[in-house]
């Protein structure tokens, strides 16, 4: 995992419990996804202009100590495993003072554009440097 | 104007000041559009079919008391004027005590699937019940 | 779990793929939470100004098929395990047609209003029925 | 107006049209706004802790051309008029090849820790170098 992007938390982003609303950590983690996508060579959105999509099948997050306003942020994102037909990313926020205040990990399809499952396009596969994970192989 | 529709407030519409966030009346005024339109006979899914479109062009509220976490809310919404190539809503967003906390308006072009404006549809303008404004008159 | 909710997809739900964002299921989450524990005869508004919170530490989605715009859901939600210190619910968006469309859980910590960790109010377990899962037990 | 923020489109941000949600401008305000007053000497969470807040009384938003998914975005922000009690901002929106898209402005009462209205406080006249405009003249 590395750092990707640098957030300040807007009123936008906190509820009336003071503190930053649980579902917007995943607002973060898609920016997260995308930098580290476009860092290693690959724009998302040449990515579906060539067909290729990679729409969300499961989000997990730990809220281990809550971001409050105006909180410089720092967002840590990493491809967790390749399988044949999909990616888990993995994500950390990190407060301006070290403290990590939330962990994640999403996992996605690849599909085309009639949304039907396809396997990592070579190119994706080579960028990030992967092999397919043993338990995901032919 | 009238009600057409009620929602609960919750903390995803709240910020770190205690009430909510000035942007998601925004929200709210979209749905009470789309419920005004309904209740006209004109289910917004179908117009975008027919390839009509309703971008918005203008957005104005004015913030007149708080909501807060919980409050029970009712959307009020009526068409304002109805132009040659435009329609206007006007939003009202009353507690259940009757207080009134928010009043807003929208301005929409009609355009086609393309982005061009094109004229009012005649069943738009037979179900809203209005003739173009003056000013708007060719 | 059971029905506690219904709502309509708006624009603000969904993004450009033309599908509910991903983000957005636990703010429906969140609905679905709040009226269960209405229905079990507790307000959150008043639990809160008794001096106990709810902080959500984890949460966990399973996107099996995605909403689309204008789209009619119903939100269901139930007690997951009642600990010492600790609530889980569980969650499954339904489409008017049936269809499971995703399926969710979150964890809660009960803290008081300085964030300290405290046991179950007796009330809470009272109303809900459940006794302290076995892992938990003192 | 100057530039203050830089933002990159999310899929968070868009809607089923393929376009920045129409509400999501005002959370970019919000940053704009913050990051002006950052840079004259004005922490907005320092202003608060003082017992000034600047809640919003009216919002207005004028939509040029949509902004798209990874598009690249600069908020530009300004004082506009700067009452005995309240202060107004100026906001635009432009793409990284210099469109405007949108055009928008806020104004803010000067309020204490109870929400009373308090005149604007003198270190804030002096950093943004505005007296107060001639219509709101004691």
């Amino acid at each position: 995992m590395m750092p990707v992007a640098t957030v300040r938390v807007l009123f936008a982003d906190t509820d009336a419990m003071g503190i930053v609303y649980y579902a917007n950590y995943l607002r973060w983690f898609e920016a997260g996804r995308v930098e580290l996508l476009r860092r290693m060579g690959m724009e998302y959105r040449e990515l579906i202009a060539t067909g290729i999509h990679l729409p969300v099948t499961e989000a997990a997050v730990r809220y281990l100590l809550p971001a409050r306003y105006d909180d410089l942020l720092e967002i840590h994102a990493g491809i967790g495993e390749l399988g044949r037909a999909s990616v888990s990313f993995r994500y950390r926020i990190v407060r301006s003072d070290g403290a990590v205040l939330t962990e994640g990990s999403t996992v996605h399809a690849f599909t085309d554009d009639a949304g039907r499952v396809v396997r990592v396009p070579p190119g994706f596969r080579e960028r990030t440097g992967r092999r397919p994970t043993a338990g995901e192989e032919g």
